[in-house]
C-alpha cells in the first residue's frame, strides 16, 4: 500500500467492510468493478502478473507510473502471482477459499485451463460468488472471441450513435471518449455480485456473467422495440437527443456553446419566456414533445438565433435564473474546480506516495450513513504479496522466499 | 399488467423475487434503476401521475403509445396517485411502510414538500433503504438545480471528450447517443441499493444519494489526477482511445469503417503478421503501448493503408482468422440480427398485448442460477392501483371509488 494504513482506515461504517473480493483482472472492466468494491470498504485482492496490469502503462506517467492507476488500484491489495506457473494454482484457489467473491475477465475458458474453472472454485468454496465479465460473454458463437470495451461500444449499438446526424460530416462515429463500455460492465457486475451476495443465504454460490456487448446494449432505450415494430434504425442526433425537444449545445456570441435542456412542457415555457417569445409554446409545431422533435430544425433555429445574442456567462446566468437546465460544457479544469463537486467531496486530494497530492474523483454511489474512503491509492505491482500470503494463507517466511525465487510470486 | 399473469411469472428462482421497491421516478434515472431491479424479480411499484410518466411520450410510438416504454416499464406495476392531493402522502407513506426500497428522481427537497421526506418515510419503515437520483446530489450548491442526463453528462466532462480531435470538426461534440449519464446513474443507484440492502441487517435503514454528473465523473479513468499532477486537460480523440494504441475505426475498400482495437503488443504483433509488415512491431515508433501512443498518426496511416484494401467483409474474416478485436459498427439491424445476441436471449421477443410482439434487450447482468424474466411489458398507466391498494394497505371498493372520484388516484 501506498499511503495509509490498512487497519486503520477500514472504519467499522465502510458499507462493504466485511466483504473481501479476490480480483483476477486486467484492463478496466473488472479492475473497474472491484474499485467500486473497494471504495465502499471491501478487501479487495488483485492477483497482478509479475509485470503488472497492462493498464499501469495507459495514459499520463511520471517516473515510469500512470495517474490513472492511482485512481484504478485504488484500496487494492496487489499480490503478484504469475497464475501460470507450477504452484500458482493453488495459491489463488487458497485465495479464493478465504473470499466472498471472485471477479475475473480473462477470455472465457483461461480460468478452466489455468485450474481455476467454476467447478474447481467452489470445491474450495461452495458460497463464493463468481463474475465472470467477457467480450460477448461465456458461451455462445462469439464466446471465446476477444474484445475490448470499444468492440462491446460497437456491438452493443452505442457508436454507431455517437456521431452528427447523417449528412453533416464525413468523419467516423466518435468514441464517448472514456471506456464507457467497460467501465458500464464493470458496474453491472459490481450490481450483480451485491444481487448474487443478497440471495447467497438462500441459494449457495452464484454466478454472474456479465458481457461488454450486452452491458451497452441494455442501454440502448427504445432501440430494438422501435426496430422491430416500425422498421426505424436508430440514427445517430449530433449534439441533440432522438427522444426530446428542446436539448442541445446552442452557440453563443463569445463562440462557445451551451447546454439547454428544456425538453418538458414546463421547462419549453419557461424558456419561451425567457427568450420574450411566450407565443413559441403555444405554437402547434412546438405544442408537446413530439411535435417539438417533429419540429427541431425550425425549434432550434428560434434557440440558436436567441442564444447567439449572448456570451455564454451572460446566456447561463439568464438560464439559471429561470431555472432551466443548463449548462457549460466541462473540460477537465472546470470539473476540478466545481465548487459543487468540492462541497460533495466528488473531487478530493488523495495523498499518493509516488506522486504527492493528487486529485482523485469521489466516491460513487455516495452511501450516507457510511460513504466509503479512498484509504490508499493504487499500490506497486506486488506490494502486498507477502502480507496477504501470510495473513490468508498462513504463509512463512521460507516459502515466500522459496515461491519468489522460482518467480511464481513477486 | 399487460400480458402475464404476476404469479405464474414470478418464479422461486428469481434473485430479488423476496424484494419490493416503491419508485416516485420519472423520466429515465430512476425508472432505469427500477428495470434493473424489476428485471431480477423485485415487486416494483411505480407511482406514477394520473397523466403518466412524461417518458411514455418520448420515441416511436403506436396508437398513442410509446415502444420505449414497453422496455422501461417491463415487470412494473404502475399504481397512478397524484401525489400532490391531499390525502396523497399517505398513501404513498402506506405502500413505503410495506416496501423494502425507495428510489425517487424528484428535484431535492420535492419529497420534503409532498409529506415524504426521509424522516417521514423512516417513520413509517425505520428498515428502509431510500435512494434519491437528482442532478447534483441532495445537498451543496447546486443541490437544487434542475438537471437532465444530458446536463450530467457535460458537468461529469463527457460532453467533452465526445468529439472529434480539436481542429478536425467546427460541429460541437456530439451526444453518445442515448442518455447514458441517467442510465449510469441508475445502474450506479441500484448498486447502491444492494449494498445498502447488505449491511441493512447490522446498520438499519440507509440512504443512497446518487448525482448524475457524479456518476459520470467517476468513469473519467485518470483526468483529475492527470490534469492536478501534470496539467494536462484530457482532449477529445474522435474515434481513437486517448491512453492506447491502436484501436480506431479503420476505412475499408467499400467505404465502410471497420473497429480495429488491436492495443495490447500481442495484439499489435499479431496484426502487423496479418498486414505482412512483422518488422512494424519492433519499430521503436510503434513498440509498447507508450510510444504507439505518441506515433499514433503514424501508426494509423499504415493500418488506414492496409484496411483499404479490402472491403469490410474480407477484412473482418481476417482479422477474425487472426483473433484480433475487430467489428462493424452495428446498427439497430444488426443487433437485432446478431446471432450471439440471439444465443445468449439477450434480444428476446416480448409479447406487449399493445404492440404484438416485440424484441426487447435481455436481462443483464445474466445471474446463471437465477436469471430473471420479462414478466410484463410496460404496463398502461394505472394498470395495478387497484390491486396494489387493494393487496397492501386492504383498500375496499367503495374508498377506491372514494379516492377516484377526487381525483387522488386513476
Amino acid at each position: 500500500m501506498t499511503s495509509t494504513d490498512t487497519k486503520a482506515a477500514l472504519s467499522p461504517t465502510s458499507a462493504l467492510a466485511d466483504l473481501r473480493v479476490l480480483e483476477l483482472g486486467h484492463f478496466v472492466a473488472a479492475p473497474f468493478c472491484t474499485r467500486l468494491l473497494g471504495d465502499l470498504g471491501a478487501d479487495v485482492i488483485k492477483v497482478e502478473p509479475l509485470k503488472g496490469d497492462p493498464v499501469r502503462e495507459w495514459g499520463a506517467q511520471v517516473g515510469g507510473r500512470s495517474l490513472w492507476w492511482s485512481v484504478h488500484g485504488r484500496n487494492k491489495r496487489s499480490v503478484s502471482i504469475d497464475v501460470r506457473a507450477p504452484g500458482a494454482c493453488e495459491l489463488v484457489l487458497g485465495l479464493a477459499a478465504k473470499s466472498d467473491v471472485i471477479v475475473e475477465n480473462f477470455r472465457p475458458g483461461h480460468m478452466g485451463k489455468l485450474g481455476l474453472g467454476d467447478a474447481a472454485l467452489r470445491a474450495q468454496n461452495p458460497d463464493l460468488v463468481i463474475a465472470h465479465v467477457s467480450g460477448f460473454g461465456q458461451d455462445g458463437p462469439y464466446g471465446k472471441k476477444p474484445a475490448f470495451g470499444v468492440i462491446g461500444e460497437a456491438i452493443g449499438g452505442l457508436r454507431y450513435l455517437s456521431d452528427h446526424a447523417p449528412g453533416t460530416c464525413d468523419l467516423p462515429p466518435v468514441r464517448a471518449g472514456i471506456s464507457v463500455g467497460d467501465s458500464v460492465a464493470g458496474l453491472y457486475a459490481a450490481f450483480g455480485i451485491m444481487v448474487a451476495l443478497w440471495q447467497r443465504s438462500r441459494a449457495g454460490g452464484t454466478t454472474v456473467d456479465v458481457a461488454l456487448s450486452e452491458a451497452v446494449l441494455s442501454l440502448m432505450e427504445g432501440m430494438l422495440p422501435e426496430y422491430s415494430r416500425l422498421g426505424i434504425v436508430r440514427q445517430p442526433t449530433g449534439s441533440r437527443i432522438a427522444t426530446a425537444a428542446p436539448s442541445s449545445a446552442y452557440p453563443t456570441a463569445d463562440g462557445a456553446r451551451v447546454i439547454i435542456a428544456a425538453n418538458s412542457d414546463i421547462l419549453f415555457a419557461k424558456l419561451c419566456d425567457r427568450m420574450g417569445r411566450p407565443e413559441l409554446a403555444a405554437d402547434p409545431r412546438f405544442h408537446g414533445n413530439r411535435a417539438r422533435v417533429e419540429n427541431v430544425e425550425a425549434l432550434d433555429a428560434e434557440i440558436d438565433r436567441w442564444s447567439l445574442t449572448f456570451d455564454a456567462a451572460t446566456l447561463l446566468k439568464a438560464l439559471e435564473e429561470a431555472n432551466i437546465p443548463s449548462c457549460k460544457i466541462y473540460t477537465a479544469v472546470d470539473c476540478a474546480n466545481d465548487i459543487q463537486f468540492r462541497h460533495r467531496n466528488m473531487v478530493r486530494e488523495a495523498n499518493d506516495t509516488n506522486f504527492g497530492t493528487i486529485l482523485h474523483p469521489g466516491i460513487v454511489p455516495h452511501i450516507v450513513e457510511s460513504p466509503g474512503s479512498v484509504r490508499w491509492t493504487g499500490p506497486d505491482v506486488g506490494a502486498h504479496t507477502d502480507a496477504v500470503l501470510t495473513e490468508l494463507l498462513g504463509m512463512k517466511a521460507e516459502r515466500l522466499a522459496e515461491l519468489r525465487e522460482r518467480r511464481v510470486i513477486a
